[in-house]
């Protein structure tokens, strides 16, 4: 199984453009849609995705991730093996918080290179193809390398933003719930918010924050929307509140 | 075959993740994206469109249906099967227009859970699965309930209102055209529409409505959008003239 | 293969009823979506794109192309095999520019009709049809026609105009790059941009033009929206600069 995570937009033809190359190597092989509207050219808000997604999908599933602002330049382009699961694409990030959450961690370096290269679009002609071989069970076309010195733990797997708006305005964070604990609030777009279990738990229009069903912080307005009503974008910061200090005033 | 029908937007990652939990159990069904837009958390709406998109699939065809504003709450979980094609989903309308329209109705209550479920994502953690089963023929696993005692009968087949707006600008009501005397005009947006045939038997910027290629009422603008020239909006109302009142002013 | 192209929108109901015809007719060939946002009710636009993103795809795949704002009217449906690539779709423009760059043409005019044909979706209950039936290896059900009688050669194959937006903001011209000269400056938007390889080459913020992917000329910024910065929507018309003419000033 290929599965597909991009920040190229709903519509437009760059991920049709890969699933041709995809056809063309592995016809046999299933590809899934994820996500093409990741945050565009930000991989730190895209990475956070990634993790939490990766969990829904079986060992061998072969995630082609592209959310690849230098494409052309000198970034790496790279394939991990975490936990079972493979995620190829730009070196740039995107992978980190995969990486930091695995229990296993493979790393490669892509040096293979097609004989026809794009200076914009390695999505189509470089990952697309590496992927299609590592599902047909090939190994990576490139370099093993010590995976521990190229994870970035200066950055921790939570990342306290927005880092993604869904269709109906929830707001999802970088921060794991599992580490929440439920009776803290959260502090975003100028509000204080306490947590529910779901929607209609709360009344309509009010807001609060959940533990979402891949295990993020996610902030949301009962039959409204968070986005609208906090004026939240991507980017904006979130914060737990601290109940301490507050209680000396 | 496995249809989907929901209201997560035109992109996001929940199709894909609903789509990666019918590889998992129905790996050889096909899935076919019906609608990803349906107007969020309006089931009536909804109901109208999915009754009507419904004839172009053939029996045994599996719709799985999220519109569930109510998700993780008390509304239960369903399967219907209507003239042999199956539904799954919420018990909260969305299939009402469908169970009235049908000639042969069964229904069930899905009482099945699964060993872990989310409060928010119903579609990937039950409805998803119970589709997935019942496309490899299996029977819907919950109880047979009397359909009749089920169908909300206030509410006819028609809806005197728009139900959706299509990327051309193109309002579609929740009115059958089967039952539309095509001299009849329309109310909407302030304005009375004559019907017509097709786009360009109109002048070039003229509004009117017609009978769509699913059998509901469509209000249209030649070359142009009839959203933006009528104002028009999902749940505005429309209303067929009342010409015979109007001869005695 | 089946690979789609039309001005359907990002979301809505219309290419899942056009799978859905698909998959009854030829079940085992893939489908691939390419372009759901074409320039809606712009042939002449969507000509450019179809031509440049045609040469992903390998011979046989059959284009099932839906732009057709005269649908119901007058105008001809059409089959074009071009250098071994099928097209099936509305005879209003949308083929010329694969026409004009084909070096093997043959015509068809579509004159079988199915059993029932709505006056405003021929995607569904026209085009697909012979698409499926073309892909399955059978002849298109209509008759041979001269194609240099069809082809308009009072427009070329470049078109100095935006044909489309990314979801990145760059603007895609339907101007071919193969026959541009690099060091050549680009006027588009009140501005005169010079060539660059890729994003990364230019500073954060700097316009540019590049021969894209695709071969088509594409105005970006770096880190930014060119659509935004230099105000461009598609049908805006682009230049090269004509540098002999101002040295004279």
């Amino acid at each position: 199984m290929i599965v597909l995570f991009t920040d190229f937009g709903p519509a437009g033809p760059y991920v049709g453009q890969m699933k041709a190359v995809l056809h063309g190597l592995a016809p046999e092989v299933a590809v899934i849609d994820l996500l093409s509207d990741a945050p565009a050219c930000d991989p730190r808000a895209g990475a956070c995705l990634l993790a939490a997604y990766a969990g829904d999908f079986p060992a061998g599933a072969v995630f082609l991730c592209v959310v690849d602002p230098g494409v052309g330049g000198d970034r790496a382009a790279v394939a991990l093996r975490a936990d079972g699961r493979w995620f190829v694409g730009p070196d740039n990030g995107l992978f980190n918080v995969v990486a930091l959450r695995a229990h296993a961690l493979e790393w490669w370096d892509i040096t293979w290179r097609p004989p026809r290269l794009s200076a914009t679009f390695h999505g189509r002609d470089l990952f697309a193809p590496v992927a299609a071989r590592i599902a047909r069970g090939e190994t990576p076309p490139g370099e093993r390398r010590d995976a521990e010195a190229r994870i970035d733990r200066g950055q921790g797997p939570d990342y306290a933003r927005v880092v993604y708006l869904d269709h109906f305005g929830n707001a999802i964070t970088g921060l794991r719930a599992e580490d929440a604990d439920p009776h803290r609030r959260l502090e975003a777009g100028g509000r204080t918010l306490s947590a529910a279990r779901t929607y209609s738990d709360v009344a309509p229009g009010a807001a609060f924050w959940y533990a979402n069903a891949n295990g993020l912080v996610e902030i949301a307005v009962n039959r409204g929307s968070a986005a609208a009503s906090l004026g939240l974008k991507v980017g904006d910061p979130v914060a737990w509140e601290r109940t301490g200090l507050r209680t000396k005033d």
